[in-house]
């Protein structure tokens, strides 16, 4: 079986069994891994097996998992280490493929019997064609199918196109703040690798890049174990979909933590850094660059310029823009002489009317939205103008509505689709402001340095798609992969200059 | 008058006067900064200064200055810049020796004019003994005294001891995004110098200084005009009170805008750096770390060692927050053996009992809160452990309120007085969780990398007050500053090494 047929019973199973279900429910105040996959709504068949009980939650439950129908897709193993490997034969014998095994204490525990489970449970998997996502997981969570194998309340009623590949339950979650859905859950489909025993990124991987389901793919990597088949994939699939990836184990100390959490090696993390950069992969370096990047990706088009026009209502915001773009490779364009003509003339003589622009002084004798609309169309009708970072000045009490421009940027972004719109706002709505701009085409960013780190992310992405290589400090280092064998070769890798 | 009596009345004046009091009010969808103040609960007496209006809200309005009641402690100039010289001369010859001029186009235009007449208003306050703070500012703000002199609304009900001194006009609101009280204004008090022509950063400082409802302070500069002033008076303050910095115009294009926001010369960016530095004043890079200093200094302790613990309720913490540890200088600390000995009963046999600690093991066989309580505390009592970072499971569901570890931690807290505790959840409570840790001592964070910038900046003010220089790349650049003469000093100054 390939990894995408494998990964299909995973994420899209008809049927579920849980090995090891437990008879303590929310009512006891334990969380059930179980029961939140019945009321979370998973309409396909659901088999507790446990040979305590006569019943769960209403439903029959069965002493083995030999005693449940055939045909199940897939099998959900919670049970004490010792007893992981007789489970996995015993899913192997009924003829399920596809098995979870959230089990702790395989080689991320500490001693040599967890690591020889491990290993055990493996082969036999292998050995009867077999798949195994874990152990040391939370699962998959898909939200198009309303599944999750998550041993906490997942939101799968509203989901994203936003798809994951980790190594640790907590990004099945709302782990971050502000993705523009708010609320738990926005991430659409999540494999959470554990141990990542057998599946493996590249598995996951090729089953997103032909996902329907999946417009972006973020990664959260703490080791990879075969470089090359994911050098092979992640490759092919960087140019179809963007991949971001938050790789852990940076530092040494950090390296050494991962060791006691899925028992990965981390790597040498330059040599990381530039097979990321060899796949097309956009490494990200923190939650929230995670965050303002998925967003991006999903909502903004990308920038084919590095000149971009700052629209300010507040002159602060100039300097301030203008400082993050610096950082980020970005410049303020130098406007065509034939956009300050068309504008000018809402200035008093005293303002300099050029880029970056305070909007401000041109308020002073005009009305205010239908002075941001021609400042904001004149910038964007510019072709030194990439793209646009608008600052907006956020009060929308009742009676004082002709501060709301979210429609005009809206339409802005419609017109011109090929130039991404940031905004920054300050002021007494700006909560109101994030959530009125939000479903627009335009997106909302703490700061200017978050916005220009986004401006420049889908630059690099727009060059990349062009057949550049993606710029960045390491990309001289080229990883060289000559062979395929499992664990710790990424590592060994020669890095060329 | 001294800065500090000055300042007095600028922020706690018992009358103020609007000199071009706007007629147009909110009912015509016009912000009116009269109105506002009025609106806004200001509880002194307020007159309305306009020649063509005999009332405006109701209130007298007086034809000029000349003729309000005598005493008038301020006076906010609102007028087309050819007027303000003029109306300062009235003022003067008011006795009134507070003044804010609202007017732009003075020193920020790009014309002679408007910095000639900016010259020659300062001149006539000058020889008058009145002070002026702008002029293109908003004013001040002060929450306690429900007073704002903003165009914009502003909330003065619910304030913290955190006062800004900045340079535009969008840092009296809630610009950005997370301080605890939440919602608008949480800022206490603002001095927004705008041209900074008269009233500068150290008279605003030297006000804070003594201020009881200061405990913390921060400061928005595109430019310093005396250099020396303020290294004298910012030092002596930075020893009683923490003072952030974020010092704007880092590039040469934002030197450039700035040039056209207030007029002022950014000056050489290693230069400040230095500066501030030698100053004791911890700079920010961003409105992110403004946020998060501002809320540390609000509520932690200082950190009086750079070795800190992690326990975490999610493995993959564990490797992200010592890499973000290893970022800022900090590491995870090698715990006593006695802490080990203490809690190694409460772990599987194959779980690694170390810093950093993953939770999740020791509660599949314990009650959950009972286990986090005896970890914390553990760890807290470790003379190894300077501090403490905290990862939550954030469910909070009903039936399962056994994971609201908020009162844990605040009782943590509160027994270990020196030792400060941050925390990042996930899960589908996060945002309730935030809300729950708020007041209780212990501070939440978006990111571990957050988390540690803001250990980090704990531990840097404990060594600054132990008399230690403050570490940083910069720090062998001494700024000597020999001439106290406006304009422009601080970028001759002469770095030696």
């Amino acid at each position: 079986m390939n990894a995408v047929e494998a990964m299909k019973l995973f994420l899209e199973p008809r049927s579920v069994a849980f090995i090891g279900a437990s008879r303590n429910t929310s009512k006891d105040g334990e969380m059930n891994a179980l029961e939140l996959l019945v009321t979370g709504g998973f309409p396909g068949e659901v088999y507790p097996v446990n040979p305590k009980a006569d019943e769960i939650l209403g439903m029959k439950c069965y002493p083995s998992i030999g005693e449940v129908p055939p045909g199940v897709d897939m099998a959900v193993v919670s049970l004490p280490r010792h007893l992981v490997p007789r489970a996995v034969s015993e899913c192997v014998a009924r003829g399920i493929k596809a098995i979870i095994v959230h089990t702790m204490g395989l080689s991320d525990g500490q001693d040599e019997e967890g690591k020889a489970l491990q290993a055990e449970a493996l082969a036999i998997a292998k050995a009867g064609g077999a798949r195994i996502i874990g152990p040391n997981t939370f699962g998959v969570m898909n939200g198009f199918a309303r599944l999750s194998t998550y041993m906490g309340p997942v939101n799968t009623e509203r989901t994203l196109p936003l798809s994951g590949i980790c190594q640790s339950g907590m990004f099945s979650y709302k782990s971050w703040p502000d993705l523009p859905l708010g609320g738990q859950g926005p991430v659409g489909k999540i494999v959470d690798l554990g141990n990542a025993g057998d599946i493996d990124f590249a598995d996951a991987l090729e089953y997103y890049e032909a996902d329907p389901d999946t417009k972006v793919i973020f990664l959260h990597i703490e080791g990879i174990r075969d470089g090359k088949r994911f050098l092979e994939v992640a490759r092919r699939v960087s140019r179809k979909k963007p991949v971001l990836a938050l790789k852990v184990g940076r530092t040494e100390e950090g390296a050494r933590a991962i060791a006691s959490h899925t028992g990965a090696m981390a790597g040498r993390d330059e040599v990381y850094d530039a097979l990321l950069r060899q796949c097309g992969i956009i490494r990200v370096d923190d939650l929230d660059e995670l965050e303002d990047l998925s967003q991006a990706f999903l909502y903004l088009p990308l920038l084919r310029g590095t000149d971009l026009a700052i629209l300010s209502h507040a002159g602060g915001m100039c300097s301030m823009g203008t400082d993050a773009f610096a950082k980020y490779g970005l410049t303020v364009a130098a406007l065509d002489p034939g956009t300050v003509q068309k504008i000018e003339g809402l200035f008093p003589s005293w303002a300099s009317v050029k880029n970056p622009l305070d909007i401000w002084p041109a308020c002073l004798s005009n009305e205010y939205l239908s002075t941001l609309n021609s400042l904001v169309h004149a910038f964007l009708e510019d072709e030194n103008v990439a793209g646009l970072f608008c600052v907006i000045w956020a009060v929308r009490e009742p009676e004082l509505r002709w501060y709301d421009a979210s429609q005009i940027l809206g339409e802005a972004a419609a017109r011109f689709p090929h130039k991404p719109i940031c905004t920054w706002s300050y002021g007494p709505s700006w909560p109101q402001w994030k959530v009125a701009i939000h479903g627009s085409g335009v997106l909302w960013y703490p700061t200017p340095e978050r916005a220009a780190r986004v401006f420049s992310a889908l630059h690099r992405r727009w060059r990349f798609l062009q057949g550049d290589s993606v710029p960045g400090p390491s990309s001289t280092l080229k990883i060289c992969l000559t062979s395929a064998s499992p664990y710790a070769k990424l590592q060994e890798a020669t890095p060329t200059t």
